[in-house]
């Protein structure tokens, strides 16, 4: 095959990364080292971490050997990726689906088309790529996956938004979709609203001509927020402590009752949503950010017939989706390029990924979405 | 028309079920006494509420004056009539449908055909018949009702049965049917397994080839009340504090987790159902006996993708069920007359009301089923 492969010792590989590479990620096993022809990535600079525990103590930026792509490889340059709350319930090791370790931080992500595996027919370098169905260890410079592992994407748009599309604005998408026919006219509520799901939630109801009530919790310039989110297209926004009233009906106006809720928050502001619902109307929790529970009353169940589900986009997409999802990038795309289709972030180059991670860990206060910029 | 209709005075006529008669009942407003050849019915006994508060309270036992019957109605002697919790909770006035007031108390029931307005074809003095879909007032010893308003049932099966088949049963068959598909050998899973609904259910399912989990609470006698609930065919049977325990899913053994859970108990009771189910099930709430609400974790409903609904008899009757109604009423009376269902039952006197009442309250310890006999 013309080239050397060295095999480390079966005791010193693993599970120290220092001999050999993480897992979870598309490498071999084995550290190849390509001799004379065959094509191979550059060093990635990657940040890895060996055990679950809190981000900040856990990962490190290291620099990753190069890897030996085989015939269907594309070895891609990364572009952006972002820091998303499941990254970092990952690395804490609470998130019931993660890589083994040692792994790679990162579940979604844009890169360029680096180097191309000799049977690769449909990409070309330069092209824009995400991996899609997204998957682990994203937080890299390089990364080589097989060709149909990565969707070719068109470049009309800010790299920032081909990076974030695929977990949050899809999650927003099926959401809307999936749980209750919502026709012209009909009215959502929602909590979290500030979220980037949330956010695209306000937009993409307003597209379909859906109302939405959101709920932000109580904070200073509040005031702001709600002008923001009701740019985006949100019909109402109320703080929490607005809707401790009886009869939160009162506020509807004009606005029908709302047949569909989302919760990513939990504890009083999950209630808040039920309280909206109309009778026969369902709640879809997809987070728990107050880390409290949703308790409802019995007569929420049998006398108001509210439903209640939930929603993981990851196990959505298990089951042969990935056509599926790449239509819906393309549509959340097309809309992006359109200027239809917008929420906050802020790009931050991979080298202060700490500061980035700080500030998606809440420990600097309030920051929009953490983007890393490769 | 060959009768006097008399008339009170407006004032006297309401709110006070001694000037008139009580409405959600179906008399005419009026009082009328026919004076020559029209068919009158007997003077009822009834148990009447003139206000919303505690049962024991508010309800009373008085003689009701005879009504005149119309062509198409039919005059029933009632033979026996339970006492239900919603019962209870429409006198408490905290059922969110319930008769306006002064009203007669019970909602099923069944009698025995007494006399028949000009044009009855379909029934005979002597016929055993049951208000189907149920309706208020059947605490008394006459109603008169049209026609259409009763179904005759066989009188092949201890009157009891024929009384109470139209809300705990129904509910226990609808559960079962209307919200997982449930495949031979399937497994279900219950709290208050020793109420009458819970009885049901563990049958039912049997019969459909469905197995079942029973928690029930700590009590003095509970290996007692366990022999009982497995004669009736469940599988296991587990107090509360026997399920106090990390993994309740390695008490499985053999069966498979199960689908579906019914929660009539709300609290920790509710949460037991919630733990025992399997990935993607549905607990359906019926009841809250415990009063308190239903708590759910937010991976409950993300990673476990957990679904949570309501029944309510009531309302799925609500839409055009009746003939399904009777339909069902035959399957379960058939049913028992092959003696393939039972459940516990107490027949009482009916001018015994208050103590049956004071045994359905809980005041006298644990009871069964109170069934007025007339």
């Amino acid at each position: 095959m013309g080239f050397l492969r060295l095999v480390a010792p079966k005791a010193l590989r693993a599970p120290s990364i220092f001999n050999g590479l993480p897992s979870g990620f598309p490498r071999n096993e084995t550290v190849s080292i390509r001799a004379y022809s065959a094509t191979m990535s550059p060093p990635s600079k990657a940040v890895v971490y060996e055990q679950h525990g809190s981000p900040d103590q856990v990962t490190r930026l290291i620099n990753l050997p190069p890897v030996e792509l085989k015939d269907n490889d594309v070895c891609v340059r990364m572009l952006a990726a972002p820091i998303n709350p499941s990254d970092i319930n990952r690395i804490e090791g609470v998130y019931p689906v993660r890589p083994p370790l040692p792994a790679i931080g990162g579940y979604e992500g844009v890169g360029e088309v680096h180097s191309l595996g000799s049977a690769v027919r449909g990409l070309s370098p330069g092209d824009w790529v995400i991996p899609s169905p997204p998957s682990f260890g994203t937080w890299q410079t390089y990364i080589v996956k097989e060709e149909n592992a990565w969707h070719k994407i068109s470049k009309d748009i800010p790299m920032e938004y081909a990076a974030t599309v695929t977990v949050n604005p899809l999650t927003a998408l099926r959401m809307l979709e999936d749980f209750t026919e919502l026709k012209p006219g009909d009215c959502i509520v929602q909590n979290g609203a500030t979220s980037m799901v949330g956010q695209c939630i306000i937009q993409l109801a307003r597209i379909r001509g859906t109302h939405s009530i959101n709920v932000i919790r109580d904070r200073a310039g509040s005031e702001e927020v709600k002008d923001r989110l009701k740019e985006l297209g949100a019909d109402e926004v109320y703080t929490e402590s607005q809707l401790e009233m009886k009869n939160v009906k009162s506020l509807l106006g004009n606005l029908p009752e709302p047949a569909l809720g989302f919760n990513c928050v939990g504890g009083n502001s999950a209630s808040l949503v039920l309280k909206f619902l109309r009778q026969g109307g369902t709640m879809v929790t997809y987070g728990g950010m107050s880390k409290k529970p949703v308790t409802v009353s019995t007569s929420s169940f049998i006398f108001k017939d509210l439903s209640l589900r939930g929603f993981w986009l990851q196990k959505w997409m298990g089951s042969e989706r990935a056509k599926d999802c790449r239509v819906m990038i393309d549509y959340l795309l097309d809309l992006v390029h359109k200027g239809k289709f917008k929420y906050e972030m802020e790009l931050v180059p991979f080298d202060d990924f700490h500061v980035a991670l700080d500030k998606a860990l809440g420990k600097l206060g309030s920051h929009s979405k953490q983007v890393l910029r490769f």
